[in-house]
């Protein structure tokens, strides 16, 4: 624990909030290859993957703790580094934490936020007819993954969008502002968590289009993973985009619509697999 | 993520109450030796050690979440079963948490406690005078893990206090309400987190006595850590005693005073070195 106390004392949200709580774990080697990554990366990815969880509720960021395991040549101070410059890039400030010595680095963030009483996101509320947005091109952080892996283009922004995933809270809170029924961050690949999301709210889906990101091929789109964007369904008669518009939040993709069998998953009329990223050990 | 969402929505506390967040990680290998405990006693100390940081804010818990990283061996499930027990047993339900391959068998938990607003103990309220009180004997779990070593006397008592170590969430809600100054959970040894108590609040301390578990050596109740006794700093007007007499708590033991000296550290008249529990790769 680095700040003092056993625990960290936070203020309660004022009347009229839910609190959420989640949280989510980089391990080297299994998420993230250390060969091609630097050690401040697996604090931010860690703690920017925690809290798109929150993103993907409707939910803004309110503190985090982070739990780092490492072996002695990794250094405790660069994983912090990187896990507290994604907590301030969020506004979600690390309060506390522990430490421990672990043969395999690994770094565990908790985060806690807030959302007005009632109105959080789920993933199993999408509806027949709902319409599906994705806040953005997919497919940049498998691209930046293959870039590394190649060592090739290294200052490509693919490989930023890779070493450094951004959670869209912003989005997520117009989203669920607007009237969203369901949203997930596309954490494991399109093809995998929009079968999760239609799986949970009993639906199928026609895609129309796989929005791929400049550099990137569909298949890193459908099933690379790592790009948390958000998946979002809205019913027929909410304007997401001129919601997103007087945010200021970068214009929605419509990708498809949701329909009634929960059988089926259709790509442009063609049955697709909800295939998403295979971690190396999982 | 196991249940269902990306993120737990729960009720915020009534107005008057403070949040409370801390986290806490087991790795075996580390701090825990699979050859002679089970995997389910790997969830079960995540999350009853995590809590013990509550405990010893005087705070009650509210929601836990876990994240369990294991090889392809160790069976998630008992991981997660002791972990459960663990979170009932304390009253703190698990509402959400993640699950990932890992080389290294790894448990994170984090946990959200409430306390009365403004009134959480931290370390370093403890003042000169302070009586310092332990919750119980120590040295238990250090025996109970000889015990394992040695593969003797393996129903012993001491052998469940070293597998399932209890958070004294009572007795830091009562030493709180009572007025104590300062508490901390002794996790490393007696010496060692009684030495950060007293560095925290700038004073110094003479014990009269280290309160030795039956079958444990007075070493193992210095030094052994993993106890997660409460040691609490109260002022000398305070009838703690008779608080958790009143509150139907196991009565606290008086081990010594705290100086106004920050050098001092005397046990029964002679300097003792503040050292505790050593983890294998730290």
């Amino acid at each position: 624990m680095w700040f003092g106390d056993d625990a960290a004392v936070l203020t309660s949200p004022p009347p009229g909030w839910d609190l959420v709580l989640c949280s989510d774990t980089v391990v080297a080697g299994v998420h993230v290859d250390l060969d091609h990554l630097e050690v401040a990366d697996l604090g931010w990815r860690a703690v920017a993957t925690t809290i798109s969880d929150l993103a993907a509720m409707g939910a803004r960021g309110r503190s985090c703790v982070v739990s780092v395991s490492v072996p002695a040549p990794v250094s405790l101070e660069e994983v912090m580094e990187g896990a507290l410059e994604a907590s301030l890039a969020a506004s979600c400030p690390i309060v506390g934490g522990d430490s421990t010595a672990s043969p395999t680095a690994t770094v565990s963030c908790a985060a806690l936020g807030e959302v007005p009483v009632g109105t959080a996101v789920g993933r199993s509320g999408a509806s027949p007819g709902d319409r599906l947005f994705v806040t953005g091109t997919l497919g940049a952080s498998a691209a930046g993954l293959r870039h590394l892996r190649e060592q090739s283009d290294l200052s490509s922004e693919l490989v930023e969008r890779h070493r450094r995933p951004r959670p869209l809270l912003a989005a997520g809170w117009v989203a669920r502002e607007a009237g969203a029924n369901a949203m997930i961050d596309i954490s494991d690949g399109l093809g995998l968590d929009l079968d999760r999301l239609c799986s949970s709210s009993g639906v199928g889906v026609r895609l129309d289009l796989v929005p791929v990101a400049a550099g990137a091929s569909e298949e890193e789109a459908l099933g690379g993973g790592d790009d948390y964007e958000l998946l979002i369904a809205v019913p027929p008669h909410i304007d997401l985009a001129a919601a997103f518009d007087a945010a200021g939040v970068e214009q929605p993709i419509l990708i498809g619509e949701l329909v009634e069998d929960s059988e089926v998953r259709l790509l442009r009329g063609d049955r697709f697999v909800p295939a998403g990223y295979q971690h190396p050990l999982s």
